[in-house]
């Protein structure tokens, strides 16, 4: 069964990432520096080259790889919580090439922003801490009902 | 031209959905027992299959199809609304494979969740009950100015 | 380094474009008609053709094509800012044609409403008023710490 916790929206941000940066780096260093522990965030823009991840279900590890060339970012949805008491971002992400063609995956560090403008969400809640869970082999939220 | 009513954002939730879990139906069933009338919900994480659906808008009839391999899942993104009285969450989603190919289209019963992260917003507002459309022979929302 | 600005939302609406509309300008219409200068904008539906366009980071030039054929939004994503002193949609989409094949892009004119709908976040707080950006060629922001 589902498990879901009330949350609260206490803070909202829009804003742009710098040229260059590393994608996954620079959402989490906002989170690192403005204390961020519980929230949301989007995205929409460019990267001049991606690094992504799948999941395999059955080996239980994440597979990476790259796309090395521009790309449009369709969309970036990513979630905010704790890992080892440190702010985490698992973000998904969406991208296009020139034909139109899609892609997509786990976002990885390693993705380099061209452009991307960000609206990052703040939650009040519960503490949401990422723990390993055994049937996924994934760092999931712990929690109970 | 486009018909808006304003809504009101009165509860948020953040949570997960469980393991082998029918993912439309689980998110369902979040809206059933809590009695959400309205609200939108995202999310992201991974299935073991999908199953989903293309509107055939010459032939007014969706077309079914299955992807029988694990996928992340890019994004999910619905919203909530009634019909015929009940809570009914309109989602379409966006999927990748180990290659990163892109997948997407209109979520039906029968994609099982792997692992899967979501956020739910309850919004208060006027009762938006999906009637059958003439002109595009879909269930949309009855509204007027 | 990032630069974001603390925003609050202020309004909130849900609705449906008209079919046979143009997809970005009904959305950019709604921001006109109700003085809309800020704030963000989700969308799931089906187009009847879409036009989209990729960002030539070489040339800094941006390419359009058109897809025409009937496709699922499995998600569009924008944000509202101002340009020029008009409020200006910066959407890209994701659509899926009826074997599940995605595709994406920054949304153009020219891509026609089949069915659509949408929620719409109006927020308050510092004017983004979008600026030719030397770097990337682009209509960014234009914003300091």
């Amino acid at each position: 069964m589902a498990i879901i916790k009330k949350v609260k929206s206490i803070e909202l941000f829009m804003g742009k990432l710098s040229h260059g940066s590393d994608l996954l780096e620079e959402i989490t260093d906002i989170c690192r520096k403005r204390n961020i522990q519980l929230g949301r965030v989007e995205a929409l823009g460019a990267v001049q080259k991606a690094r992504l991840a799948f999941y395999n279900q059955q080996t239980h590890e994440y597979q990476f790889f790259s796309i090395n060339q521009s790309l449009e970012i369709t969309k970036l949805i990513g979630n905010i919580s704790l890992k080892d008491g440190d702010p985490v971002v698992h973000a998904h992400i969406t991208l296009a090439d020139k034909t139109g063609k899609a892609y997509g995956g786990h976002l990885a560090s390693g993705t380099v922003v061209f452009a991307c403008e960000i609206i990052l969400e703040v939650f009040d809640g519960p503490i949401l801490e990422r723990k390993f869970d055994k049937e996924t082999g994934l760092p999931l939220w712990a929690m109970s009902e």
